[in-house]
Protein backbone atom coordinates (compact mmCIF):
# COMPACT_ATOMS: atom_id res chain seq x y z
CA UNK A 1 0.00 0.00 0.00
CA UNK A 2 0.90 3.62 -0.44
CA UNK A 3 0.39 6.50 1.67
CA UNK A 4 0.15 9.63 0.55
CA UNK A 5 0.60 12.32 2.80
CA UNK A 6 2.78 15.28 4.04
CA UNK A 7 5.18 15.61 6.87
CA UNK A 8 3.35 18.46 8.84
CA UNK A 9 -0.05 17.46 8.18
CA UNK A 10 -1.82 16.46 11.19
CA UNK A 11 -4.45 14.16 8.87
CA UNK A 12 -1.50 12.21 7.36
CA UNK A 13 0.19 12.29 11.05
CA UNK A 14 -2.76 10.74 12.42
CA UNK A 15 -2.71 7.27 9.82
CA UNK A 16 0.85 7.14 10.14
CA UNK A 17 0.40 6.42 14.46
CA UNK A 18 -2.28 4.02 13.63
CA UNK A 19 0.02 2.40 10.57
CA UNK A 20 2.62 1.95 13.45
CA UNK A 21 0.23 1.14 16.52
CA UNK A 22 -1.29 -1.78 13.84
CA UNK A 23 2.35 -2.49 12.79
CA UNK A 24 1.12 -2.27 8.90
CA UNK A 25 3.91 -1.17 6.42
CA UNK A 26 3.33 0.68 3.76
CA UNK A 27 5.06 3.12 1.16
CA UNK A 28 5.03 6.76 2.05
CA UNK A 29 4.79 9.08 -1.09
CA UNK A 30 4.90 12.82 -0.16
CA UNK A 31 2.59 15.54 -1.56
CA UNK A 32 4.05 18.68 -0.98
CA UNK A 33 1.87 21.02 0.32
CA UNK A 34 3.82 23.99 -0.50
CA UNK A 35 5.49 23.32 -3.77
CA UNK A 36 4.37 23.59 -7.34
CA UNK A 37 1.39 25.61 -5.76
CA UNK A 38 0.57 22.92 -4.14
CA UNK A 39 1.14 19.47 -5.20
CA UNK A 40 -2.37 18.26 -4.06
CA UNK A 41 -3.66 20.24 -6.60
CA UNK A 42 -1.98 18.70 -9.43
CA UNK A 43 -4.13 16.50 -11.80
CA UNK A 44 -1.96 13.23 -10.95
CA UNK A 45 -2.90 13.67 -7.44
CA UNK A 46 -6.54 15.27 -7.92
CA UNK A 47 -7.26 11.69 -9.72
CA UNK A 48 -6.28 10.03 -6.45
CA UNK A 49 -8.60 12.48 -4.30
CA UNK A 50 -10.70 15.18 -5.52
CA UNK A 51 -10.46 16.93 -2.54
CA UNK A 52 -7.18 17.91 -3.08
CA UNK A 53 -6.24 16.63 0.75
CA UNK A 54 -3.57 14.34 2.70
CA UNK A 55 -4.14 12.15 3.45
CA UNK A 56 -4.83 9.00 1.23
CA UNK A 57 -4.20 5.29 1.24
CA UNK A 58 -4.32 3.47 -2.38
CA UNK A 59 -4.64 -0.23 -1.98
CA UNK A 60 -2.38 -2.60 -3.69
CA UNK A 61 -5.58 -3.16 -5.97
CA UNK A 62 -5.17 0.48 -6.60
CA UNK A 63 -8.27 1.80 -4.43
CA UNK A 64 -7.74 4.85 -2.96
CA UNK A 65 -9.62 5.76 0.21
CA UNK A 66 -9.42 9.03 1.39
CA UNK A 67 -10.13 11.17 5.13
CA UNK A 68 -7.82 10.02 7.98
CA UNK A 69 -10.42 8.55 10.08
CA UNK A 70 -12.15 6.63 7.26
CA UNK A 71 -8.95 5.33 6.78
CA UNK A 72 -7.73 4.45 10.36
CA UNK A 73 -11.34 2.62 10.47
CA UNK A 74 -10.16 0.70 7.60
CA UNK A 75 -7.21 0.07 8.94
CA UNK A 76 -8.51 -1.50 12.00
CA UNK A 77 -10.88 -3.41 10.45
CA UNK A 78 -8.73 -5.16 8.19
CA UNK A 79 -5.94 -5.98 9.93
CA UNK A 80 -4.56 -7.43 12.78
CA UNK A 81 -3.06 -6.12 15.79
CA UNK A 82 -3.95 -3.85 18.53
CA UNK A 83 -7.52 -2.47 18.36
CA UNK A 84 -7.81 0.93 17.73
CA UNK A 85 -11.71 0.98 17.97
CA UNK A 86 -13.12 -0.55 20.95
CA UNK A 87 -15.78 -3.57 20.07
CA UNK A 88 -18.10 -2.01 22.94
CA UNK A 89 -20.40 0.14 21.06
CA UNK A 90 -20.86 2.54 23.56
CA UNK A 91 -16.94 2.66 24.51
CA UNK A 92 -16.31 3.31 20.37
CA UNK A 93 -18.58 6.27 20.65
CA UNK A 94 -16.55 8.08 22.97
CA UNK A 95 -13.54 7.19 21.28
CA UNK A 96 -14.73 8.51 18.18
CA UNK A 97 -16.59 11.42 19.60
CA UNK A 98 -12.78 12.68 21.02
CA UNK A 99 -11.49 11.69 17.59
CA UNK A 100 -14.66 13.96 15.98
CA UNK A 101 -14.05 16.77 18.45
CA UNK A 102 -10.85 17.06 16.93
CA UNK A 103 -11.30 16.43 13.21
CA UNK A 104 -14.29 18.28 12.60
CA UNK A 105 -14.61 21.51 15.30
CA UNK A 106 -10.20 22.50 15.38
CA UNK A 107 -8.54 21.08 12.78
CA UNK A 108 -10.80 22.04 9.59
CA UNK A 109 -10.41 25.43 10.84
CA UNK A 110 -7.10 25.67 11.10
CA UNK A 111 -5.36 23.74 8.07
CA UNK A 112 -3.99 25.63 5.38
CA UNK A 113 -6.71 26.34 2.50
CA UNK A 114 -8.56 28.30 5.51
CA UNK A 115 -5.90 29.91 6.97
CA UNK A 116 -4.85 31.10 2.99
CA UNK A 117 -8.52 32.37 2.72
CA UNK A 118 -8.11 34.15 5.97
CA UNK A 119 -4.94 36.06 4.48
CA UNK A 120 -6.35 35.98 0.96
CA UNK A 121 -9.73 36.71 0.01
CA UNK A 122 -10.27 38.38 3.58
CA UNK A 123 -7.47 40.21 3.58
CA UNK A 124 -6.90 39.22 7.73
CA UNK A 125 -3.23 40.15 9.28
CA UNK A 126 -0.73 37.67 11.34
CA UNK A 127 -2.38 38.75 13.93
CA UNK A 128 -5.96 37.89 13.35
CA UNK A 129 -4.87 35.10 12.16
CA UNK A 130 -3.27 34.04 14.88
CA UNK A 131 -6.47 34.93 17.34
CA UNK A 132 -8.69 32.63 15.27
CA UNK A 133 -6.45 29.64 15.04
CA UNK A 134 -6.05 30.20 19.40
CA UNK A 135 -10.00 30.84 19.64
CA UNK A 136 -10.56 27.72 17.69
CA UNK A 137 -8.20 25.13 19.64
CA UNK A 138 -9.31 26.73 22.82
CA UNK A 139 -13.68 27.32 22.88
CA UNK A 140 -15.02 24.43 22.33
CA UNK A 141 -11.95 22.69 21.12
CA UNK A 142 -9.23 21.29 23.55
CA UNK A 143 -10.91 22.29 26.36
CA UNK A 144 -13.93 20.33 25.58
CA UNK A 145 -11.78 17.45 24.75
CA UNK A 146 -10.19 17.62 28.15
CA UNK A 147 -14.18 17.76 29.38
CA UNK A 148 -14.76 14.55 27.70
CA UNK A 149 -11.92 12.70 28.90
CA UNK A 150 -11.77 10.17 31.48
CA UNK A 151 -8.60 10.61 33.18
CA UNK A 152 -6.98 7.68 31.83
CA UNK A 153 -3.25 6.81 31.43
CA UNK A 154 -4.43 7.06 27.60
CA UNK A 155 -7.36 8.77 25.83
CA UNK A 156 -9.80 5.76 27.00
CA UNK A 157 -7.97 3.40 29.08
CA UNK A 158 -4.48 1.79 29.17
CA UNK A 159 -3.63 1.82 25.34
CA UNK A 160 -3.84 4.14 22.66
CA UNK A 161 -7.12 3.88 20.30
CA UNK A 162 -8.50 6.15 17.03
CA UNK A 163 -8.79 9.19 20.27
CA UNK A 164 -5.30 9.34 20.71
CA UNK A 165 -3.94 8.96 16.81
CA UNK A 166 -5.89 12.32 16.33
CA UNK A 167 -5.19 13.75 19.25
CA UNK A 168 -1.19 13.60 19.34
CA UNK A 169 -1.05 15.33 15.69
CA UNK A 170 -3.38 18.13 17.54
CA UNK A 171 -0.82 19.18 20.25
CA UNK A 172 1.85 19.15 17.53
CA UNK A 173 -0.30 21.83 15.75
CA UNK A 174 -0.72 23.74 19.11
CA UNK A 175 2.60 24.01 20.05
CA UNK A 176 3.56 25.01 16.23
CA UNK A 177 0.82 27.87 16.73
CA UNK A 178 2.15 28.89 20.48
CA UNK A 179 -0.95 27.83 21.34
CA UNK A 180 -0.82 26.50 25.34
CA UNK A 181 -2.69 23.21 26.73
CA UNK A 182 -0.66 23.48 30.19
CA UNK A 183 -3.96 23.96 31.93
CA UNK A 184 -5.49 20.46 30.68
CA UNK A 185 -4.31 18.05 32.73
CA UNK A 186 -5.75 15.12 31.61
CA UNK A 187 -4.65 15.50 27.67
CA UNK A 188 -1.21 16.76 29.37
CA UNK A 189 -1.18 12.79 31.35
CA UNK A 190 -2.39 11.42 28.27
CA UNK A 191 0.32 13.33 25.84
CA UNK A 192 3.23 11.73 28.17
CA UNK A 193 1.82 8.41 27.89
CA UNK A 194 2.03 8.55 24.17
CA UNK A 195 5.87 9.88 24.17
CA UNK A 196 6.67 6.59 25.52
CA UNK A 197 5.88 4.86 22.91
CA UNK A 198 8.09 4.48 19.59
CA UNK A 199 4.68 3.88 17.43
CA UNK A 200 4.18 7.45 18.60
CA UNK A 201 6.90 9.07 18.45
CA UNK A 202 7.89 7.45 15.37
CA UNK A 203 4.81 9.42 13.63
CA UNK A 204 6.15 12.80 14.36
CA UNK A 205 6.57 14.94 11.90
CA UNK A 206 10.73 15.51 11.64
CA UNK A 207 11.09 12.24 11.63
CA UNK A 208 9.87 11.55 8.44
CA UNK A 209 11.99 11.51 5.17
CA UNK A 210 10.37 14.72 3.67
CA UNK A 211 10.93 16.72 6.68
CA UNK A 212 12.43 19.77 6.24
CA UNK B 1 -33.38 7.59 24.73
CA UNK B 2 -33.49 11.66 24.18
CA UNK B 3 -31.75 13.34 21.35
CA UNK B 4 -30.69 16.92 22.11
CA UNK B 5 -31.43 18.80 18.50
CA UNK B 6 -32.74 21.65 16.96
CA UNK B 7 -35.07 21.65 14.11
CA UNK B 8 -32.25 23.60 11.70
CA UNK B 9 -29.12 21.95 13.15
CA UNK B 10 -28.03 19.93 9.95
CA UNK B 11 -25.71 17.52 11.99
CA UNK B 12 -29.04 16.70 14.18
CA UNK B 13 -30.96 16.36 10.88
CA UNK B 14 -28.54 13.63 10.30
CA UNK B 15 -28.71 11.26 13.65
CA UNK B 16 -32.55 11.89 12.64
CA UNK B 17 -32.21 10.71 9.64
CA UNK B 18 -30.33 7.59 10.97
CA UNK B 19 -32.87 6.69 13.52
CA UNK B 20 -35.67 6.86 11.05
CA UNK B 21 -33.33 4.31 8.69
CA UNK B 22 -32.71 2.01 11.91
CA UNK B 23 -36.95 2.51 12.97
CA UNK B 24 -35.28 3.91 16.36
CA UNK B 25 -37.53 6.08 18.14
CA UNK B 26 -36.37 9.08 20.97
CA UNK B 27 -37.92 11.81 23.02
CA UNK B 28 -36.58 15.11 21.31
CA UNK B 29 -34.95 17.60 23.44
CA UNK B 30 -35.02 20.79 21.71
CA UNK B 31 -32.09 23.39 22.18
CA UNK B 32 -32.56 26.25 20.75
CA UNK B 33 -29.22 27.85 19.43
CA UNK B 34 -30.68 31.30 18.97
CA UNK B 35 -32.94 32.09 22.35
CA UNK B 36 -31.41 32.81 26.07
CA UNK B 37 -28.03 33.62 23.96
CA UNK B 38 -28.26 30.37 22.60
CA UNK B 39 -29.14 27.50 25.00
CA UNK B 40 -26.13 25.07 24.07
CA UNK B 41 -24.19 27.00 26.17
CA UNK B 42 -26.62 26.57 29.28
CA UNK B 43 -24.69 25.33 32.09
CA UNK B 44 -27.79 22.01 31.95
CA UNK B 45 -26.67 22.05 28.37
CA UNK B 46 -22.87 21.94 28.88
CA UNK B 47 -22.54 19.00 31.44
CA UNK B 48 -24.39 16.81 28.78
CA UNK B 49 -21.90 17.95 26.02
CA UNK B 50 -19.15 20.14 26.71
CA UNK B 51 -18.46 21.37 23.14
CA UNK B 52 -21.97 23.10 23.14
CA UNK B 53 -23.26 21.84 19.86
CA UNK B 54 -26.15 19.42 19.20
CA UNK B 55 -26.73 16.85 18.56
CA UNK B 56 -26.02 14.67 21.79
CA UNK B 57 -27.71 11.18 22.30
CA UNK B 58 -28.52 10.50 26.00
CA UNK B 59 -29.13 6.50 26.68
CA UNK B 60 -31.41 5.15 29.00
CA UNK B 61 -28.75 5.13 31.80
CA UNK B 62 -27.67 8.52 31.32
CA UNK B 63 -24.51 8.49 29.08
CA UNK B 64 -24.23 10.95 26.83
CA UNK B 65 -23.29 10.32 23.66
CA UNK B 66 -21.70 13.28 21.34
CA UNK B 67 -20.75 14.12 17.26
CA UNK B 68 -23.05 12.94 14.79
CA UNK B 69 -20.69 10.53 12.89
CA UNK B 70 -19.91 9.09 16.49
CA UNK B 71 -23.37 8.63 17.05
CA UNK B 72 -24.63 7.02 13.68
CA UNK B 73 -22.15 4.68 14.06
CA UNK B 74 -23.84 3.93 17.53
CA UNK B 75 -27.10 3.48 16.53
CA UNK B 76 -25.78 1.17 13.76
CA UNK B 77 -24.45 -1.45 15.73
CA UNK B 78 -26.44 -1.29 18.86
CA UNK B 79 -30.00 -2.04 16.62
CA UNK B 80 -31.14 -4.01 14.08
CA UNK B 81 -32.48 -2.73 11.01
CA UNK B 82 -30.88 -1.67 7.73
CA UNK B 83 -27.28 -1.34 8.52
CA UNK B 84 -25.87 2.35 7.40
CA UNK B 85 -22.49 1.22 7.08
CA UNK B 86 -21.61 -1.77 5.07
CA UNK B 87 -19.42 -4.51 6.53
CA UNK B 88 -16.85 -4.85 3.90
CA UNK B 89 -14.03 -2.72 4.93
CA UNK B 90 -13.31 -0.73 1.64
CA UNK B 91 -16.96 0.26 0.65
CA UNK B 92 -17.25 0.94 4.70
CA UNK B 93 -13.97 3.38 4.09
CA UNK B 94 -15.71 4.84 1.01
CA UNK B 95 -18.74 5.08 2.88
CA UNK B 96 -17.05 7.25 5.76
CA UNK B 97 -15.12 9.21 3.44
CA UNK B 98 -17.85 10.91 2.15
CA UNK B 99 -19.77 11.53 5.62
CA UNK B 100 -16.09 12.79 6.62
CA UNK B 101 -15.98 15.09 3.31
CA UNK B 102 -19.19 16.91 4.34
CA UNK B 103 -18.82 16.53 8.23
CA UNK B 104 -15.12 17.44 8.04
CA UNK B 105 -14.38 20.01 5.08
CA UNK B 106 -17.84 21.80 4.84
CA UNK B 107 -20.17 22.20 7.36
CA UNK B 108 -17.65 22.94 10.14
CA UNK B 109 -16.62 26.36 8.06
CA UNK B 110 -19.89 27.13 7.76
CA UNK B 111 -21.90 26.85 10.80
CA UNK B 112 -23.21 29.12 13.28
CA UNK B 113 -20.28 29.81 15.29
CA UNK B 114 -17.96 30.33 12.77
CA UNK B 115 -20.23 32.93 11.01
CA UNK B 116 -20.84 34.42 13.81
CA UNK B 117 -16.88 34.75 14.27
CA UNK B 118 -16.67 35.89 10.80
CA UNK B 119 -19.20 38.86 11.46
CA UNK B 120 -18.23 39.88 14.97
CA UNK B 121 -14.82 39.79 15.40
CA UNK B 122 -13.51 40.08 11.99
CA UNK B 123 -15.95 42.41 11.38
CA UNK B 124 -17.16 40.68 7.75
CA UNK B 125 -20.07 42.13 5.97
CA UNK B 126 -23.38 39.48 4.70
CA UNK B 127 -21.41 39.80 1.13
CA UNK B 128 -18.41 38.01 2.32
CA UNK B 129 -19.60 35.68 4.39
CA UNK B 130 -22.19 34.41 1.34
CA UNK B 131 -18.57 34.43 -0.48
CA UNK B 132 -17.11 31.77 2.15
CA UNK B 133 -20.08 29.69 2.64
CA UNK B 134 -20.25 29.04 -1.27
CA UNK B 135 -16.46 29.15 -1.20
CA UNK B 136 -16.46 25.78 1.49
CA UNK B 137 -19.26 24.38 -0.16
CA UNK B 138 -18.21 24.37 -3.92
CA UNK B 139 -14.29 24.11 -3.53
CA UNK B 140 -13.14 21.00 -2.20
CA UNK B 141 -17.07 20.48 -0.85
CA UNK B 142 -20.04 18.74 -2.74
CA UNK B 143 -17.90 19.21 -5.78
CA UNK B 144 -15.25 16.78 -4.26
CA UNK B 145 -18.51 14.71 -2.86
CA UNK B 146 -19.35 14.70 -6.31
CA UNK B 147 -16.27 13.06 -7.72
CA UNK B 148 -16.02 10.36 -5.14
CA UNK B 149 -19.53 9.08 -5.10
CA UNK B 150 -19.94 6.36 -8.03
CA UNK B 151 -23.20 7.37 -9.84
CA UNK B 152 -25.37 4.75 -7.61
CA UNK B 153 -29.14 5.06 -6.94
CA UNK B 154 -28.32 6.41 -3.31
CA UNK B 155 -24.97 7.48 -2.50
CA UNK B 156 -23.66 3.98 -2.40
CA UNK B 157 -25.79 0.87 -4.10
CA UNK B 158 -29.61 0.82 -3.68
CA UNK B 159 -30.66 1.78 -0.37
CA UNK B 160 -29.24 4.60 1.86
CA UNK B 161 -26.25 4.75 3.90
CA UNK B 162 -24.53 6.85 6.59
CA UNK B 163 -23.26 8.90 3.35
CA UNK B 164 -26.87 9.64 2.98
CA UNK B 165 -27.31 10.65 6.51
CA UNK B 166 -24.61 13.38 5.70
CA UNK B 167 -25.89 14.23 2.39
CA UNK B 168 -29.47 15.32 2.56
CA UNK B 169 -28.82 17.83 5.09
CA UNK B 170 -25.79 19.60 3.99
CA UNK B 171 -27.91 19.66 0.52
CA UNK B 172 -30.68 21.12 2.76
CA UNK B 173 -27.96 23.63 4.43
CA UNK B 174 -27.03 24.82 0.20
CA UNK B 175 -30.54 25.41 -0.72
CA UNK B 176 -30.80 27.66 2.78
CA UNK B 177 -27.48 29.88 1.78
CA UNK B 178 -28.56 29.81 -2.07
CA UNK B 179 -25.71 27.48 -3.41
CA UNK B 180 -26.20 26.01 -6.20
CA UNK B 181 -25.43 22.41 -7.03
CA UNK B 182 -27.71 21.70 -9.99
CA UNK B 183 -24.75 20.46 -12.02
CA UNK B 184 -23.77 17.97 -9.54
CA UNK B 185 -26.16 15.19 -11.91
CA UNK B 186 -24.91 12.40 -9.17
CA UNK B 187 -25.77 14.36 -6.30
CA UNK B 188 -29.14 15.61 -7.69
CA UNK B 189 -29.79 11.95 -8.62
CA UNK B 190 -29.30 10.73 -5.25
CA UNK B 191 -31.26 13.31 -3.67
CA UNK B 192 -34.14 12.35 -5.97
CA UNK B 193 -34.16 8.43 -4.55
CA UNK B 194 -33.79 9.78 -0.90
CA UNK B 195 -37.04 12.34 -1.48
CA UNK B 196 -38.76 9.46 -1.96
CA UNK B 197 -38.25 8.34 1.36
CA UNK B 198 -40.50 8.82 4.27
CA UNK B 199 -37.60 7.82 6.93
CA UNK B 200 -35.41 10.58 5.16
CA UNK B 201 -38.51 13.39 4.26
CA UNK B 202 -39.66 12.89 8.01
CA UNK B 203 -36.57 14.23 9.20
CA UNK B 204 -36.66 17.55 7.34
CA UNK B 205 -36.33 20.51 9.58
CA UNK B 206 -40.04 21.98 9.07
CA UNK B 207 -41.37 18.88 9.85
CA UNK B 208 -40.02 18.66 13.27
CA UNK B 209 -42.25 19.87 16.67
CA UNK B 210 -39.18 22.77 17.16
CA UNK B 211 -39.35 24.22 13.85
CA UNK B 212 -40.16 28.02 13.84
Amino acid sequence: MKLYGYFRSSAAYRVRIALNLKGVTVEHVPVHLLKDGGQQKLPTYLRRNPQALVPALELDDGTVLTQSLAIIEYLDAAFPGPRLIPDDPVLAAKVRAVALAIGCEIHPLNNLRVLNYLKGPLGQQKDAVDAWISHWMLNGGLDAVEALLPGDQFCFGNAPTLADCFLIPQLFNARRFNVSYDGFSKIKRVELSCEKLDAITDAQPARQPDAE
